[in-house]
């Protein structure tokens, strides 16, 4: 059993976990370590967005942000994932990700103009970028077995021994390494930012983002028909409750993606994708709402009895970034996309 | 909104509470508010322990505690509740609260010796004595209604306004005004000394105690229904669990009450009561055991949606006492009694 927060990231305490030395979980979980000398890690999710079949354009600019991730400085792993949203838009999204900063910077510039730039605007298409570049002190990772990492952790040097900060309300809290001195309470309100034809959103400090998967593509029989009929219908559930209600409890905006092939075929995995106020914020959701509860108590008596067995794999990384490890760019979306239903209603100035 | 921890016995904190400053439950509840001058409260429950039908020393001893309890000292409120055990004994406790500990101790001496001295070792019949007295500091309340005290709450001065630290894992500790410095860990192993024919356990410092109630006596129709065929059964279930397999995970006894009337019938009440070696373990089986995650998930679903017009009303008092705060005695009783419970196959020495 080893901590969660790796040694090199423990520091004097002035705040404690939540569960005494001696607890031990009911459950084996992992998290991604990286090297000690990564300092921070960019996860930058590019989306496009329209209505009906894809056209030319869709194609390729889908083709295009792959050219450029295949560029000098692209991204170490990047894979895509797609869903229709409450305005019937699909959107497909591409997420990338780099464990240095000045390799992501060498390279942003550039795909951001082509991505995001004058060329994009007038092709009738929606585009995103939605960026964090948060220090490993400020994000974590989970994973439910060893040998299939997903998202940011392809990027690490490793996999953890079984840790023992999960599998109790709390634990993803205290596997953030910033949580052993800092409450990370969330500071000021989102603003709206116009460039141009582009819109930007400035967020605020201790902003949440928490992406978390889960992939069927092992189950079998009982298991399948297990995880299809009892546990997708709650989670869809409880994605649509934080996509359509989430803002008055500080959730604000949620994608429920499924991800696809390299030939844009759906797979036999999914995640949620979403942006909260706090981290407290989706710990009281998390803890409370009716629909992940369910979830929730499924899955602890799904893992604690079908313990190494299990064939369903299940993934988080959840982050809170900084105000200045945030980026968001917005380009002909409806107002309900990403951070823009964060502000929906406010007076935008003038970048 | 006012904190559960009284302004007199706010500190300077070592240890934060779980949520932020800015933390609004979804629904009311309230704490027991007593008088700055009250120290230490007493929690005594007085058992009975028989096989079939009462016999004539069951009703007379019945009748010999409470006139006991209306002695010169006695307590400020009692009350009686029954059930069978998981060895098919019938089990009447009455349960008797003070909040003054000099006349306590003036009543107790006499009471201990009428109930479990030397006269009823040989009666036939089974008797305990457990007892906590603690410091304020060391326990804490909670009701889902103003108007209906149980328990230690009888002997309060009033009830608060609506309280901050509640519908949220954690919030239990963090009414504690201990918790603002301490985190209450267990220290030692229980174990068992012999006294003649009695049996006392000593426990060890920071044992936690719970009583958790029901009351669905106002409750009509539609919520009636919901409470006896979705709540209770689930409800039952958690409590049977605890009772039979609660020892490995630091549970060592577990009640499941109905409360009786003046005549000894059942009433429209039940209270679970249990022995844990630490509020952390409390805290873990509430949040995770699907049984109780159930519970609280029908709970929070039942309570947001109904409000102010729930007629099921819910409380309990959890007290983590000291070494020096608890006292437990058993006479003729079968080795899963209570505390009894705790020490299973361990050699007990002389007094």
């Amino acid at each position: 059993m080893e901590s969660a927060i790796p040694s090199h990231l423990q520091t004097a305490r002035s705040r404690h976990r939540r569960v005494p030395d001696d607890y031990a979980p009911p459950y084996p979980s992992f998290v991604a370590r990286h090297k000690p000398a990564v300092v921070n890690v960019i996860m930058a999710y590019f989306g496009l967005q329209y209505r009906g079949q894809p056209t030319a354009t869709v194609t390729e600019a889908l083709e295009q942000i792959a050219e450029l991730f295949a560029r000098a400085n692209g991204p170490a792993h990047w894979d895509r994932a797609q869903y229709v949203d409450q305005a019937g838009f699909a959107n497909v999204v591409s997420v990338a990700y780099w464990d240095d900063v000045a390799r992501f910077d060498a390279w942003f510039e550039l795909a951001r103009e082509a991505w995001i730039g004058s060329d994009a605007a007038s092709d009738g298409v929606g585009r995103f970028i939605e960026v964090l570049r948060p220090h490993v002190a400020r994000y974590e990772t989970l994973f439910s077995s060893l040998d299939r990492p997903e998202g940011v952790a392809v990027l690490a040097d490793s996999m953890s021994g079984e840790v023992q900060e999960h599998a109790y309300w709390g634990g993803m809290r205290d596997r953030i390494a910033l949580s052993q001195t800092d409450a990370m309470v969330p500071a000021g309100e989102p603003r709206a930012v116009r460039d141009g034809a582009r819109i930007r959103i400035i967020a605020h400090d201790n902003l949440c983002l928490i992406r978390s998967g889960q992939d069927w593509s092992d189950t079998e029989a009982e298991e399948r028909k297990m995880y299809l009929d009892d546990v997708e219908p709650v989670l869809r559930e409880g994605m649509d409750f934080l996509r359509d209600d989430g803002v008055p409890i500080g959730c604000y905006a949620n994608r429920y993606m499924r991800v696809v092939d390299a030939q844009g075929q759906p797979t036999e995995k999914s995640y949620g994708q979403s942006w909260w106020k706090s981290l407290a914020a989706l710990e009281r959701w998390a803890e409370s709402h009716p629909t992940h509860v369910r979830i929730f108590g499924a899955a602890m008596k799904y893992l604690s009895t079908l313990g190494p067995n299990a064939k369903l794999r299940l993934y988080h990384e959840v982050t809170v970034a900084a105000a200045d490890e945030q980026f968001f760019e917005y380009l002909n979306c409806h107002e309900r996309t990403g951070m823009l239903n964060a502000v929906q209603g406010v007076t935008m100035k003038p970048a």
